[in-house]
This record gives C-alpha cells, sequence and structure tokens, in this order.
C-alpha cells in the first residue's frame, strides 16, 4: 500500500468508513427500489443505477459524504419527461430512461467543459420551492392507485389521475390497501416516536436516529415474510415487485437514435440542473460542516459521469440523496470509501439476495415513496417565504400552478422566466439623483435630501448603477424628464461613481443622449469615469463626438463649468 | 372653435402642417403599397392600414410627429409568422394577417393595462442590431425573385430562395430585371448625390432632402407611365400591381377561431414589442429635438388602438416608419394635423386615383424595398459594437444568426436568453472584499489594498451588492472559502453597507450560513443593515436564529468582539 493511501485509510478510518456504508445500505435498497417503480423502471435498474453511481462519484467527486443514486425528485421528472415517448414498462420505455440517463450525463460534462455552473443560480429558491413541492404532490398523486392496489395509471397528470381513480374505486385491493396503510402508519409512527423511544430507552441519540432511519427496510423484510407467508400475490391478487435478474448489470452500449436525443434533449438539460442543483446543495452543507468545500466545477464532471456510467447498465437518472447523505455523514462515513462499501454490498445483494424481493408488495413501495415525498413539503419555510417578499411569493406560486398544470419542464421554465422579470424590473429602475454641492466643500448630494448649491443653467445627476441595457432606457428617459421645462439649462453632467460597466446598449444611449442634448444646443460632459469604464470608453465614437468635457472629479467640473 | 384649438391651431401652424402632410404623402403612398406586397397583401390593405393608423396615432399618440403605418421590418415579421398557417395570398391569408394585427393591438393594450412597458428593456442594442440586420438580409433575399420577374417564392427561408432562384434563373423576365435594375440605381444615385445638386442649385438644404425622399414617388409615377406607354403587362408579361378596389374600406368585424389565436399569440407579442421599440424609439428622438418628451405607457395604448383600428379595415400591423416620421418632422410638421391631412389625401388617392396604380410593376415596388432594407443595415456601428464588448458581439452575432436560420422568433428569443445569460453573469459575481481596519481610525478597506489591521480570530466581510438568487451561491461559498483552512476563526461579521435588497434565495442562504457556521461553532454577525432591508428581515425566523449580533457600524462591531 503506497504511504499516502496508508495515510489516507488507517484502520479507524475503514471501521468508520464499514459501519457507515453498511447502515446506508439499508436505507439504499428500499429507497432505489422504490425508486425505480416511480420511474417506471424495472426495481434492479434502481439497484444497477445505485451501484454504479455510488463507484463513479467516490473516485471523481469533490464530496466525502454525497451518496449518489435514484432520487424521488429525478426519478419523477424521469417518469414525466419520458412517458411522452414510450409506453411505461415497454422496452422502449427504459431505452429511453437509459437515453435521458445518457444525454444528463453529457449535458452536465459539457457545462463543465464551458464552466457554466453558474447557470444553476438562474433557479431561485422561490422556483426551487414551488417546483419541489409541486413535484411532491405530484408524485404523492401518482402512487395512490398503487397504494389502493389498482393498475397503477402512471401517467403525471392530477386530473387524470383523480378521474382514474373514481372509476377504479370499486377495484380497490383491500388487502394492498391494508399493506400500504399498515407502512404509512408504521412509517409515521417511526418517524416521530420511535427515535425518542430509543434515547429513552439508553440508546444514543446519533444511532436512534439511524435505527429510524432504518424504518423502511424493516417495513421491507416483515412485509416480505408476510407477503411469503400469506401467500399475497396468489391468494388475494397483491402486485409484487416481482423477479429481480441476480447477477452483476451487463454493459450495453446504447446508441440513441438522433430524433430521439432531440427530442429528450431540453428535458435532460433541466434534469442536469436539478441534479446539480441538489447535489451541490446537499453536499456543501454536509462539506461546511467539517469546515471543507467541494468544487463545484469539479461536481459537474462527477455527477456526469456517474450518469454517463448509469447509462452503460440501463439506469435511469441519478443525483446526489438528500436523506442517504444525511445517513451516512451521521454515521461516521470519513471518506468516499463509505460509498464504495455501499455499492460493494449493494453487489452482494443482486448476487445473491436479489430473488428475497419477489414477494415485495409494490403497496409498500408506494407507502415509502409517499412518506419521502411528503417529506418535501416544507409548511413552515413556504409560508414565510410568501410573507417575505412579493416578488417571491409570486414566482413560488407561478412556479407551484405551472408545475402541476403543465409538467415539471414548462413549470420550471415559466418560474425562471418570473424571477428573471423580477430581477430586470430592479435592475431596470436604477438610482440616479440629481445633486447640488455642499456650500463650501468639494461634496455633492442629493437636491432632495441636503441643502446644497444649485446652478440654473447646469444639471448635475450622479448615476449609481452600472449602465446596461436593462436601465440605458430609464436612465436615458430620467434625464430628459429633468430637462424637460427647464430651458436654461446649457450643459449637463454625468458623475459615474458607481458605475463598473457600461455595455453597447448603455453606450449607444449615451451617444444617442449627446447627439440629441446637442441638437438642442445642451454640452453633455461626463466626471468620475473608473479606471476600467474609461479603457472601454477609449476609441469609440461617442468620445470623438462627446460635445462636452471628461473631468476627473464632479468638483472639477463644476469649477470648469461655473467660471466660465 | 373653442378657444383652446384656436390657440393650438393658427393659420400658420395649419399651414405647416398641410405642408408637411402632403409632403410625407408622396413617400407614404408607395411604401406603404410596396411595404403591403412584401406582407403578402394586397395593396390596398397598406393604404387602409396607412389610412386608419395614421387618423387614430393622431387622437390618442403623444408625439406630435409620428407617422404610423406599415414598415418594412413589421411587414416582413408579418410574413415570417403568419405564411405558416395560410397560403400566402389566400383569403385565409388575409384573414390570419388581419388576426395578428388584432392580437398585437390588443397586447399592446394589455401591456399598457400592466403597466410593463419596461418590458422592451428585454431588447438590448446587440438583440435589435441583430435582428434589423437579419431582417434587412432576408427581406432583400425575398425580394430578389420579384426584382428578377419570376413568380416570387415568398417564404422568408433564405436556403430555400437561393435553390428557387437557381432552378428559375432561365425564366427571368428581362423588361423587370431592367425596371428594377433601373429603379435601383435611379434611387441609388437619388440618395448620394440628388440632394447635393439640388443644393447646388441653390435649393435650401431641408428642402433637397425632402425631394431626394421623395424619389419613390418620381420612380413610381415614371414606371406608371412606361407601363401604360408600352403595355408592360400584356406585351412582356411583366408582373403589375392590378386592380386596387376604389372608396373607402369596409369596417369587418372578425372574430378568429380561438385555435387560431393561440397558435398567432406568441408572434403577436413578440411584433408587439418591434412595435412599441421601434415607435418609442423614433418618437423620443424626435421629442427630444423640441425638448419635449413622449409618454411611453400612453404610447403602449396609442399604438394598440391603431393596430386594433388597422384589424377593423382587413390591414397588417403597423408601427411608427423613421422613414415617415423623418420627412414629416423635417418638413415643418408642429402637431398631429400633419398625418391627419396625410390621412386625409390617402383617402383621396383611395377615392379618386387608386386606378392609377394598376399598371405599377412589382419590380418598382422590389426596388423600392430593397432600398428600404439596406438602408437598416449599418456596417459602421455593427463594427463598433463587436468590437466594444465581447457580450455583446456575441449576443448580435447569435441573434443575427438565429433569426437568419430559424426565423425572427426563435432567433429574437435566443438573442434575449444571450443578454439575460450575461447579465445574470454579471450579477452572479458581486464584489465582495474581505476588509480590515485601517489603524486608528473607524474606516475599513480591503486587506488586499490597504496596510489595514486584522485579527486571526475574526473575518470581516464587505458584500458590495443586494443579496439574491443570482448572486447567494457565490456569496456564501465566498465566505466557505475564505473560511476553509482558518480553523482560529470564531466569529465572521458581514458589512452589508451596499445592500439595498436580500430575497428569499439571499436570506434563506444567510439563515443556511448561519447554521452551518454555528455547526463548526463559529458566530455570525451583520452590520451596518440599511433601514429598508432591516425593514424587511424582522419577524423572519432568520433574525430569531442568528447566534451573534447586529451592529450599527462596522467600527462598533470591532470594538465589541475584541474587547469580549
Amino acid at each position: 500500500m503506497p504511504e499516502s493511501l496508508s495515510r489516507l485509510f488507517t484502520p479507524q478510518t475503514i471501521k468508520a468508513d464499514a459501519i457507515a456504508g453498511v447502515t446506508v445500505l439499508f436505507i439504499t435498497l428500499p429507497q432505489v427500489i422504490a425508486y425505480a417503480f416511480l420511474a417506471g423502471m424495472p426495481a434492479q435498474a434502481g439497484l444497477y443505477a445505485a451501484l454504479v453511481a455510488l463507484c463513479l462519484y467516490a473516485f471523481t467527486g469533490t464530496s466525502k459524504v454525497l451518496a449518489v443514486g435514484p432520487t424521488a425528485i429525478v426519478a419523477m421528472m424521469t417518469l414525466q419527461i419520458t412517458s411522452p415517448f414510450a409506453e411505461i414498462g415497454s422496452t422502449q420505455y427504459i431505452a429511453s430512461c437509459t437515453t435521458l440517463a445518457l444525454l444528463t450525463g453529457g449535458v452536465l460534462c459539457f457545462l463543465r467543459a464551458i464552466r457554466f455552473g453558474y447557470i444553476i443560480s438562474l433557479l431561485s429558491h422561490a422556483v426551487v420551492a414551488g417546483f419541489i413541492t409541486a413535484a411532491a404532490v405530484l408524485i404523492i398523486g401518482n402512487q395512490f392507485p398503487t397504494a389502493l392496489g389498482l393498475q397503477g395509471l402512471k401517467e403525471m397528470n392530477l386530473t387524470a389521475q383523480m378521474i382514474y381513480l373514481a372509476q377504479q374505486l370499486t377495484d380497490i385491493n383491500t388487502v394492498a390497501l391494508a399493506i400500504s396503510l399498515g407502512s404509512l402508519v408504521f412509517l409515521v409512527l417511526c418517524k416521530f416516536f420511535l427515535s425518542r423511544w430509543l434515547v429513552q430507552a439508553g440508546i444514543k441519540p446519533a444511532n436512534a436516529e439511524i435505527v429510524t432511519k432504518s424504518a423502511p427496510m424493516l417495513v421491507v423484510l416483515l412485509t416480505i415474510f408476510l407477503s411469503l407467508s400469506f401467500q399475497f400475490k396468489d391468494q388475494f391478487g397483491v402486485e409484487v415487485v416481482g423477479a429481480i435478474p441476480s447477477g452483476m448489470p451487463e454493459l450495453s452500449l446504447l446508441v440513441p437514435s438522433l430524433d430521439e436525443a432531440i427530442q429528450l434533449l431540453p428535458g435532460a438539460f433541466l434534469i442536469a440542473l436539478i441534479i446539480f442543483l441538489e447535489s451541490t446543495s446537499i453536499g456543501s452543507v454536509m462539506a461546511s460542516k467539517q469546515r471543507q468545500r467541494i468544487e463545484p466545477n469539479q461536481e459537474l464532471l462527477a455527477l456526469g459521469i456517474a450518469n454517463l456510467g448509469v447509462a452503460a447498465v440501463s439506469g435511469f437518472p441519478v443525483a446526489g440523496s438528500f436523506a442517504r447523505t444525511a445517513v451516512n455523514f451521521a454515521s461516521g462515513a470519513v471518506s468516499q470509501l463509505a460509498c464504495v462499501i455501499t455499492a460493494f454490498f449493494l453487489g452482494v445483494t443482486l448476487l445473491w439476495f436479489s430473488d428475497w424481493f419477489f414477494a415485495l408488495p409494490t403497496a409498500v413501495l408506494s407507502a415509502i415513496v409517499i412518506i419521502s415525498a411528503a417529506q418535501l413539503i416544507d409548511i413552515a419555510r413556504i409560508r414565510e417565504l410568501v410573507r417575505y417578499s412579493f416578488s417571491d411569493a409570486i414566482t413560488f406560486a407561478g412556479t407551484f400552478v405551472m408545475v402541476i398544470a403543465l409538467g415539471v419542464e414548462t413549470g420550471i421554465v415559466c418560474g425562471v422566466i418570473l424571477s428573471i422579470m423580477f430581477l430586470l424590473r430592479r435592475n431596470s429602475r436604477p438610482h440616479i439623483a440629481e445633486v447640488g454641492r455642499l456650500s463650501g466643500t468639494e461634496h455633492f448630494r442629493n437636491i432632495h435630501r441636503f441643502e446644497v448649491e444649485t446652478f440654473s443653467n447646469l444639471l448635475l445627476l450622479r448615476v449609481d448603477e452600472s449602465l446596461i441595457f436593462a436601465n440605458a432606457r430609464y436612465v436615458e428617459s430620467f434625464v430628459y424628464d429633468q430637462l424637460a421645462g427647464r430651458a436654461a439649462v446649457t450643459d449637463v453632467l454625468l458623475i459615474c461613481t458607481a458605475t463598473n460597466f457600461i455595455d453597447v446598449t448603455g453606450l449607444l444611449m449615451l451617444d444617442d443622449l449627446n447627439q440629441n442634448l446637442s441638437d438642442t444646443h445642451i454640452t453633455m460632459h461626463l466626471a468620475e469615469i473608473k479606471g476600467p469604464v474609461m479603457a472601454q470608453l477609449e476609441n469609440t465614437s461617442f468620445m470623438k463626438d462627446l460635445t462636452g468635457e471628461l473631468f476627473l472629479t464632479a468638483d472639477l467640473a463644476l469649477k470648469a463649468l461655473t467660471e466660465r
């Protein structure tokens, strides 16, 4: 073992990682099968995806504890994006999901290549909250039929689901309903009480928390036992997971048709953004708890590679899982070895225990998915968000309604457009003040707030922003508005103390302003231009056409203009 | 006559407006027929649209000299947006163009109602320049077949046009080619030399300019005369305008189908923006020359009403025309009466002279359109734009290529997305400085620029921007990056001197930051929060959870934190 490795892995850290790895396994197994089921994929697709993603991320990612694999939100997006193109459950559908993973991986790597990770800044908190809440509602609605023991309608359309449910209500399978209700009650009780009981029984709080988080595994094992004992499938017609092929996933190199790739690309782009957003936000929270940092650009690459790898084993898109990462961290993982150990035991399960899951009722998986989704809805945070600012409330509500009504893609795009609208609105109204000189000083202040000297033939304006397309029109109008009816003005001075940048729209606005003022015999001057802006302006026709002068300071300008 | 009117209209102003109105008529007649022809509409549609738009705008608009009616850009957009839905020239096509005018008018009025005029700030100069240049190229390409005497292929697809041209090259009508070439040469000569000759001949420069601008009318009258004399149509198969129904337009109340309205709505929205942009930019230049102002919100309404009126006479969308407005202003118009007079004579033309245009060869109209379009391409400005800034150059090029390749709608949307991307990029990298105290003062300065006191257990950061979704992630990362590896830090102080606004994303970032710092036993403090921001923050859970204190000034904070 080379020295650096032996320093990295001491017996203590290996032991810690092994404990964490096995603990995470118990949450991973039921979750990834349930999320595969949510995505409309076979159970093994979830297991393969988790196995491959955990290994690939361990070697490429910058977070030490991020557990990558299928997640509820991404599974739901996969279903909604892919289902219009193929019948759910068909070979064609599985191929489309795999293509989606391939494209998602490609988009993530491409974003890395062009260093465009900042693009997730587009997703403001209000948009993300609206999207996640709507996604949770859609996921829960989607799981209702299975929880009631009906043949599931897989479509992600709430209205269609409700109509379908009403029609099928007489066909409810009471045993399946009992299983899902029982699982739900058990999981809710565990969530709210188990941890407290365990602590009272003398178990350490951290360990109690981990046991509580393993409740889904407990439900899965229990219902498998009951299902086998009472022959749920044959006696009561309860839908079960069915055969999971034993053994390691086979590599399959899929070359999607160009047509299909183009149709799925917008969806892949959006999934890539959500994956990056979810993963880095969880990753950076965990890293900061250890005073470490994740490197967003490297994360793009690592998540991209994980998704490309998943595509090679006929999986579906993967992201960092909040629940599994939190458990990994809480149960003491110190390096990426923990995830590799989880992956190892996933492999062991696939090799020797895959037939255990045959008899697992799908109603249990619905219960697990419903509980996971319900935890995504954070009423208190939403209430605070809505009260906090008008623009965020509108953005949240718009995104929520649009995701429910028109689907994930249109909904998120609408939300982003709304938040950019509000940003532009703020950007489009920069602060401009008419200023005058504080008597006897070199200081200039707003004429509406201070007693200052003014001059009837001079208009002194201080622009407190960069001049860009979003505000150029406003600045120009402001100047004309100030001039309207002030026939005595012969000189306008723009004081650019806080102007960091002037884009072409801003430059042309200045040029037009200069030209139009000159047509009415008003001279335009500039003062306090910053160095970088001055460098930009040099050699432009605006500087050649400027009727007035450039002054270093507003005070020098005033002296020159009043002494003439 | 009420007193206010008699003060508004004196014999002098009426005379001035009459001269301007008649002068503008001579430019309006050939242009609106040519632009109707460009839009794929019958000649009378252009005349009706100009007549109605001039009158309606005169009574509702705020510019005294804006001449509203068909323009090259808007005609071209009309063709491109409507042609996918109906065969050009068919009754269905004319109905679609009318529906487009109706929807455009509706969109403009709607934007007025929600006071959303600032939305045109979305169209940065680089996008507009890219769009106008590409539109000019498309218009010229589109006019080639007619200029060569071929049956026009009306599609706005450059590649299709080139292929079509190559196939039809043997069918060129030499007489039509001679007419269009002759007209082109004549118009170009007029543009570059006529005005100079007239001035040398002793005519006043302003009048010489007006005569020059009337050159198209001269060409029209001349070719009508030639066409009648030599029987261009019957003898040489030259395409002519044909019969224009004499008399006033009939009102027709069109109720479009919901389906058609939905299909045309995105196009109508974009046309509305371009109409508003063109009209207000021309209008405000003219107004500023007289130290007057136009009122953008009222302009939205006036242009909306003009388009609704045009729809009632089976016309197509109208905007303020740059050429005709400039001539109106230059020939001395002092009030909206000038436009009403132009409209009056358009009516006279329709009533008694419409059959004059029967024999006008369409090749002449092509020449007029080509000359107008070529004037839209401003190479010098484009060169300056491309050299000036990288982001504007990319935005210009992207818009240009996309409009040519994918059409007006997609092209403009791509351009807007590009410019917003660059805006977000700038917004996403706010200026944050680690600061220290200038020894013996109360002033704090960047540690990288000044010799300042620093403290190993304190991290003092000055954030120079509002905290919003576009930069929240960056600010958070910045704090963690500064902390990485500095185990001695126990307190972080954020100095918010220049923070004018905090949105929910910013607030939650602060909340997470506070929480994560607290997990690693670092206390977070805030200083110099502005009044309005403080009002926002009150009653938020962030303020309850904040581990540290709020200080009025950075200096007070430093005293408190170092004296503990």
